[in-house]
């Protein structure tokens, strides 16, 4: 048996090689992106897309050898009940192939091509709020999914396909149970806040808040929070987003609004709580596909745990309360559970990046529910517009003054993030479920916070949540994290106990 | 016949599309390299070079392919003797297998990564003025570049290896003949001229210099050249460059220091030299090789031609004087003859970048026969402050009193670019060359760039150079242009001409 330990262990060490080289020219897209979302003359455009299309074509194209395919195979049966790194690896790779080898080079190249042009004309049409000329891309754009979606092929529900790529391990049908949990008790929550909302006074804050201090303030809380500027960084972009180019190179960016003294402050937060996943999540520079956050709704879990249980925690504005006040005067007269008053207050808005924490589940619903009508073909993209003003009138009373606050206002779609909103609805559900068990293992967390000490409560998420990066799927992180399957009751329970508190429900 | 037409199209087009995307997956790590020497946190380097290495071995694994070779060799006899850019482009294939197919894939992402960690040293080093913490990495990356050279070998003279990879079409016979015909001019110039120094008044300018007023100036001056920042963007970096990611998203670096009021100027209208090159020699941006600057000779010349003969001339100081005073009110007494001769003082300095017109030259031979030694085993790296003591003091009559202003003054060889410095030289001989050529076609040069308009002279160059592409090397662009070889004469006559009236010889 010693030889077919050996050839085992060459093979392994192959697809390794593979898996590293595939990975790294993954991260170089992932670079390019983000050049084009921060700094790239607006020229640039064309040839970024061309850019893109080759670089993720030849990365697939290597994957996507007949070589890889024999090699994970002979491996396969190996790793099979296995728990260490490179059976993880295996089964990573496995997957990645049934995915992978479905789609031809040139559905990829094309899709990265016209993502790159599709975020373009989105980012010209949000600024002009004018849907008809994002449109056509976005009508491209949607074909070209559908048709990927078809390659994919076989499975249980046609959303699976693209929920896949982001949430691995998760079917539609486990989404639509989590949802049904999720809505059952939101509904009539917000029904019962909004009730109320006229009787309760929330601190106002009105006037200017200078962006250079906004992002001082930022750049302050992130590092609270634990996030190293030396291995990452702060930028601007018309969408916030964050890229862990490498665990030591996590690129975070926000937006700043004059007249908006919080939307910033949460964005970073929410980006830092994602930059910290990646910080922590695989130390070797010589990445393989494992390092890196597990799935989307995982890595929402720390963007949304930071920004919600922490940022809008009482613990976290005793803290903050006073810098706040020394950076923006409008503030100086309010007290720490003005401000928690404040930034909780709860009310249906238009813009989801901007929401209340009660609301934001809402927000989830409508692009979800959006994007199986259009992969059906029960909607049609130049009809999104008027779907998504009934849409949210159904969920949030409200109807979007303009595209820029409705059907535009996300840069996922035109990103190719489609199959992805789930998964921050998800994600919000883990972030309860998280929170409760890491203030049961460290009840010391919030008198850390109140300190301006992120350093508990980010040890306890590295110690359970970021070390493992990619190994397990996000089922099997919360069942070992929090000792059972992902569930929406937490969450329920979290928001009823805060806002029935603040709105004396 | 007909049926071979056919394969001779299709082989055509296979090796046009595999030439795309290697040229594609080249610009892709140009990108990588501009963010790791603009934005890219310091914790990123370790990653940054782990990914250089596999893209850029990735891109020399396309590009060596078996099947590209047999398409070269299929096209070659049929493009021989031909003008088109078809057969140029067969031309360029050919010569880059020939090098290419030498070098192992792991030689070359090696070599990506050791510059890549090599810039993180030196740049070290460089800010503590220490060679020792550069040489381990530089010696080690000598020991690569000479085996690159040998497996390259076959050559007359074995610089002819590096100089290849930034002149090709150019030997090092021919710049050993282009070097002795300046040596024999300059250096009883430089005498002359520091004979006279003493004796002639040059105006001084002394105190601060605010970097965002020499930002403003810098992108003022570069719009008025033609430069398009709407294809284009200007940052900082430790030593400044350009690069075209693509013609329409040029890079252009600079530095600023508060003492100098100069450096920063013609700085950015050196790499806006460059940068206008890029930006006007090929609109697709599904760019072939052919794309860019023909050669480093030919793309120093437009950036020295902008950096002197423009912006040290006295039309151009007739048009800025005004401004340069409104942003420096140190120079509100100055004339725009002061300015003139306060930009054209000439004496010997440490700094290459930071060097007059006349001594520059001879910074470049100190590089050039440094690396000539290193090459050959004559001296080793350890040894370097010491020989570069000995030559500066040869060339220039004076020593470096530190590493950076001395021997860690430039980034070349951390970038892995030995066999480059001659290209500058060659450059200035040829920037004398064309700008004759441009007066003696268009005489209202001097007078547009008193009116602050660069048009006509960019004209003629897109017309002359840029349009052209690397279709052509250095010998035949100028032969196109000029009408004669390449030749020191024009230069040294140029800069007898100007010295000559400054300091009354």
């Amino acid at each position: 048996m010693k030889s077919a330990t050996r050839t085992d262990d060459a093979t392994r060490a192959a697809l390794r090689e593979r898996l590293v080289e595939f990975h790294a020219l993954g991260k170089a897209a992932d670079l390019l992106e983000w050049d084009q979302e921060t700094v790239m003359p607006r020229g640039g455009a064309a040839a970024r897309a061309h850019h893109l299309g080759i670089l993720k074509k030849t990365a697939h194209e290597l994957f996507t050898a007949p070589e890889t395919g024999r090699w994970i195979a002979a491996l396969v049966p190996s790793a099979e009940g296995r728990d260490d790194d490179d059976a993880a690896l295996v089964r990573w790779a496995a997957r990645e192939w049934r995915r992978r080898s479905r789609q031809p080079a040139v559905l990829v190249a094309e899709l990265a091509r016209l993502t790159a042009l599709a975020q373009e004309d989105w980012s010209a049409a949000r600024a002009a709020s004018d849907f008809s000329r994002f449109r056509p891309r976005l009508e491209e754009l949607f074909a070209l999914k559908r048709r990927q979606a078809a390659a994919l092929g076989d499975f249980p529900d046609p959303y699976d396909a693209w929920l896949e790529e982001f949430e691995p391990g998760m079917s539609t049908a486990r989404v639509d149970e989590l949802f049904a949990e999720m809505k059952a008790g939101l509904v009539p929550l917000v029904k019962a806040v909004a009730a109320k909302a006229g009787s309760v006074r929330v601190p106002e804050l009105s006037g200017s808040f200078d962006p250079a201090r906004q992002r001082e303030l930022g750049l302050e809380v992130a590092r609270s929070m634990g996030f190293d500027f030396a291995r990452g960084r702060l930028d601007e972009s018309a969408h916030p987003f964050s890229t862990g180019i490498a665990p030591d190179d996590v690129r975070l960016t926000t937006r700043y609004r004059e007249d908006l003294p919080f939307s910033a402050l949460f964005g970073v937060m929410h980006e830092a709580g994602h930059g910290l996943y990646e910080q922590n999540a695989g130390p070797d520079p010589k990445s393989t596909p494992l390092t890196g956050g597990a799935t989307m709704a995982v890595h929402e879990s720390q963007s949304r745990l930071w920004e919600n249980q922490v940022g809008r925690g009482r613990p976290f504005w005793r803290r903050w309360r006073a810098r706040f006040a020394e950076l923006f005067p409008q503030a100086a007269g309010l007290s720490a559970e003005d401000l928690y008053r404040a930034v909780n207050r709860a009310e249906a808005t238009h813009v989801r990046v901007e929401a209340d924490e009660l609301t934001y589940g809402l927000h989830v619903l409508i692009r979800f529910e959006l994007e199986r009508e259009l992969l059906s073909g029960r909607l049609a993209v130049a009809d999104l517009p008027k779907a998504w003003a009934a849409k949210s009138r159904t969920y949030l009373g409200i109807v979007p003054p303009d595209d820029a606050r409705g059907v535009l206002q996300d840069v996922h779609w035109a990103s190719g993030l489609i199959g992805y909103f789930p998964t921050y609805a998800v994600g919000n559900m883990i972030s309860a479920q998280l929170w409760d068990a890491a203030l049961a293992a460290r009840p010391g967390i919030p008198a850390a916070l109140e300190r301006g000490d992120g350093a508990p409560l980010l040890g306890w998420l590295v110690d359970n949540v970021h070390r493992h990066g990619r190994k397990y799927a996000a089922e099997e992180l919360v069942r070992r994290a929090c000792g059972g399957p992902i569930s929406a009751a937490p969450y329920l329970k979290y928001l009823r106990a805060k806002f029935g508190e603040l709105y004396g429900l």
